[in-house]
Order: C-alpha cells, then sequence, then structure tokens
C-alpha cells in the first residue's frame, strides 16, 4: 500500500463533528469553539521500543495508549478534550493493517470522549514506528486545574491503586476525564497532575511549581495488587512505576472519592512517614524505558 | 545532559506573549483567542535522513526547516500562526548542544511571525531524531483559503520560481503568509496551497478538490535558477522537485504580483501545453526523500 493510499484511508475514517469545520484534508484542519472556552494544547508521542513494543503488543492498545496519555493531560487540567492531529512516522516495511489498526485504536480512545482527529501527516523512514499526537482542549466552562496552585497544609490524593502498570495496564488504562471534572466542580482543587511518570516523580513537579513539600503517609499509599507479581519492594513501586495514570491532586481534608496519600508542608522535599519516621524520598520513577 | 535538564532549558527559553496565558510547564499549555477567530491545526514533522541530514546541516537550519513548513501551511490557507508545540524524539547519544541549536532555529522561525512554542514533548531512543510541530492558526479576519474552491476558467498562479530546492533552499526558504493573506484581502482567491511536494503533485490536490482539472503553459513556468545546476529536464524540475514552498492558487486573470503559470478546464486531469501541443503531466513529485 501506498502512503497516499494509507492516507486516504484515514481521511475516510473521519467522523463528522459540530465543532470542525474543514477536517484533514487540507492543509490545516478548521475547529470552531465557543467564544468563552479557553484552548489548552499539549503533545504526547509514543516510540516503538520506549513506549510500547510493535512485535509483542497490540496494535488496538498501542493506538489507544498514545491517545490516552492525551487524553489524560486533558484530566489533569481538567478541560474536555476538543480534537486532536497524529503525526506518523512509518517504517517502511510496516504492514498498512497494522497501521489501520493503530489508527482504528486511536480513533476508538477519542471516540470514548468525543476527541475528533483532524489531520495529521505521515512520513515513511528506515526506523522505527512514532506516533506523535497533539491535543486541544477546552475549558468548557471549568477552570483549568495547574500544577502550581497547592498551598501548605493541602491533603494531597490519588484517584487510585499505583504500581506494576509495566505489566499490562499502561496500555489499558481509562484516562480520568470524568472525575477531574466532577472533582474540580464540587471541590476547590488546587493542583493537579496525572501519574505519568510515577508519584514520586509527578507529585515532585506539583510541589516544585508550588513552592511547597509533601509528606506522603506509607500506610495510606494504594498499591496495586499487580505489583505482587513483580520483585521488589511493594511501595517503592507504588512510588515509583510510571504510567498509573492516575491523578495526584490537592485540596482540602474530607474528599471521600479519592484516596488521601498525604499532606503538603512548607519545607521543601518529598518524605514519606511509616510508624512515625520521616525518610526522604527521592524522585525516581519511570524513565521512559520499557521494562518487558 | 539529561533530558529534564534539557527539558527545563526549552522551557527558559519561551518569549512571554499576550496570548499564552500558560506555557509548558504543565500538562497542557493554555492559549487565548480572540472569539471570532476560527482556529487552524495541522502537524508536520521532520525526520533525519529524509527531510534533513543531521550530519551535513546545520542544527539551526532543520529547526527553521520544521516550523517554516508548519507556518508554510497557514500562509496555504492566508491564517496567522498562533502557537506550536514541539515534540522530539531524540537519539541517546546526541549532543545537547545541537538539540538547543534546532530548538533556537524553531524559535527563530517562529519568532519571525510571532508564532511562540508552549509546550511539547521529549524522550530519547536509540533510534534516528524525530522532530514533530503542531501549529495552531487563527483567521484573523481573513477567511481560510481551502484547496477545494477553485472553478473552470480560473486563472493559475505561483509566487515564484521552482525547480532544484534540494541544493539548499528546502532548508532555508521564507513561508509565504505575508503575500497570502495580501493577496487574499486583495483578490477573491479561491484556492490555495502551498507547493511542498512539487507543482504537479500539489496543483494536483486543488484539481481533486475541486473537482477542475488544469491547463498550465509551459512557457509560462518559472524555473529556478538552482535547476542549472541539476542534471535533467529543466521543466520536470520545476514541476516535480518538492519543498519549494511557494504558493500556488487559483483566481482572477490580472494578479500582477504573482506568476500565472495555467488556467483550470472543466476536463480532469493535469495538462501542460507547449507551442500549441497539449500532453498530460502524471503527478511525480517529491518522494519524501533527500537525493542529496
Amino acid at each position: 500500500m501506498h502512503e497516499f493510499d494509507l492516507i486516504q484511508w484515514i481521511r475516510q475514517q473521519q467522523s463528522p463533528d459540530a465543532h470542525v469545520l474543514l477536517p484533514a484534508a487540507d492543509d490545516l484542519a478548521i475547529v470552531r469553539f465557543d467564544p468563552k472556552d479557553l484552548i489548552l494544547i499539549g503533545v504526547d508521542q509514543v516510540l516503538d521500543g520506549v513506549h510500547f513494543d510493535l512485535q509483542s503488543h497490540s496494535p488496538l492498545d498501542i493506538g489507544r495508549k498514545v491517545m490516552n496519555r492525551n487524553l489524560s493531560d486533558c484530566a489533569a487540567m481538567a478541560c474536555l478534550p476538543a480534537s486532536a492531529v497524529v503525526a506518523w512516522a512509518l517504517p517502511r516495511k510496516i504492514d498498512p493493517e497494522t497501521v489501520k489498526q493503530i489508527y482504528t485504536g486511536i480513533k476508538a480512545a477519542g471516540d470514548a470522549f468525543a476527541c475528533p482527529i483532524v489531520g495529521g501527516d505521515t512520513a515513511s523512514w528506515d526506523q522505527r514506528l512514532v506516533i506523535s499526537v497533539t491535543i486541544l482542549g477546552r475549558s468548557a466552562g471549568i477552570t483549568p486545574v495547574r500544577r502550581s496552585g497547592a498551598r501548605v497544609g493541602d491533603a494531597i490524593y490519588v484517584t487510585g491503586p499505583l504500581g506494576g502498570s509495566i505489566l499490562s495496564r499502561h496500555l489499558t488504562f481509562t484516562p480520568r476525564i470524568a472525575e477531574a471534572r466532577e472533582l474540580v466542580s464540587q471541590y476547590p482543587i488546587s493542583a493537579m497532575i496525572d501519574l505519568s511518570d510515577g508519584l514520586s516523580r509527578d507529585l515532585a513537579h506539583i510541589c516544585t511549581e508550588s513552592g511547597v513539600g509533601a509528606v506522603l503517609d506509607a500506610d495510606l499509599i494504594p498499591i496495586h495488587p499487580d505489583v505482587r507479581q513483580l520483585p521488589g519492594d511493594a511501595l517503592s513501586h507504588a512510588l515509583d512505576d510510571g504510567e498509573d495514570y492516575e491523578l495526584c491532586f490537592t485540596g482540602p481534608a474530607g474528599i471521600n472519592r479519592a484516596i488521601r496519600v498525604g499532606t503538603t508542608i512548607k519545607e521543601p522535599g518529598l518524605w514519606i512517614e511509616k510508624a512515625g519516621e520521616r525518610r526522604i524520598v527521592k524522585p525516581g520513577g519511570f524513565q521512559h524505558q520499557l521494562q518487558n
């Protein structure tokens, strides 16, 4: 299959969308936003051999993963996804059916959150597969939550159990968009991030951006059952493994729909307490390297 | 240099911009648009060994090229660039200075058209360099020009001489944004595209999307002097070489600031006339493959 045939196939997959005035068939796509919307933009790529393995992972899962990583960034800011574009660097000998299945995975993940794919770029080369998705979000009535708003004394929460995502969940997670928008609608959430690099590293981002420190309670950190199948210390997996794609956020005490794991403090740095003893946590999360 | 140090350096390069409420330091950047703006979006990537050669091309030129390709897409639709995000797949052993220079080239090209870089993504791998830029444009008072509006009997124009860009101009061209907006402000331009794949291929896109054919006049096609340095037929270079990044557009006769090269016709297909003889042109432009 020639590259142009693949482009043609990709264009045919686009669904009509009221916000998309002109989808990918021109130099740029045209999208209409509500005048009150703030517009959010970010890009997230996956590389064969780093974020997925084309030999062993299902193409549908690979596609879902790259789109869901971007949707998870929307969740982290509590915005609604609005549209996306996809750039493909295709190995010359890739089976076009594989590309179509990856695209189908991307589209299915986007469709689940009403996020149409409105354009893209394809090129072929003799290196491995790169898929880069850029997402546009819209505030849609909710002020975006930044990483920088945490204040001393805020409670720290996560939305689900952590660790061991490498076994399968890094491919199959659900972006927490609905949860984020519900939380932010109901509580004064001060800072939020999605856990892509691991709790220790991502919470450190919130701390650095907000100018606070944090103490985690070792007994409160929810450890995913998958961790049991992995060698090493379970708590370290929950702290340092990447790609959980749960949310970590700060806000008032007493939010029952999430799991409280600690408190922000004035002293800089990330700490963990167990049995009254406090030790420092070195942010040592996910290094963007597949371990399997 | 660690990947996080590089991310830090990249963030420090961002200039304040009235439209950018939150630049790249969070999950997504936040951009404010005029409520009357239509928003345009597109992505364009460059691959080492395909669109540039990291061994022989200057990093600044490589950076300028990837941004200018995106700005040229804005020109093709007569919109103003508004902001961009950049995804980097970095070879593990790349010199950080090289990355910084490429970034500086990207930023310089964007700055020339008031287009700030507002976010991005970096990852490292053991394959070659990929740089993917996504651009947002805004209509800013001018209705975007599509490829699909050409009508039978329109004059066909290009904005400059064609062919031989591979010698150096594919790295050093200027996106025709100012020209596009002036033309569209003053004349009823019916369809427009930028010449990235070569006149024969890109004009064929206008014809297909508009449901018309086209006849080029062989004597009117402006051949760039660079073509003389290349083997082969000069006219074929002007027709088929890619990466001129001039504009090709259709509209009324008599536009003096561009070079008329032909006329749209009812019969589908792309034709060329010389000395009263008409033959068909097979779109055979640039194959996204460096020839040097």
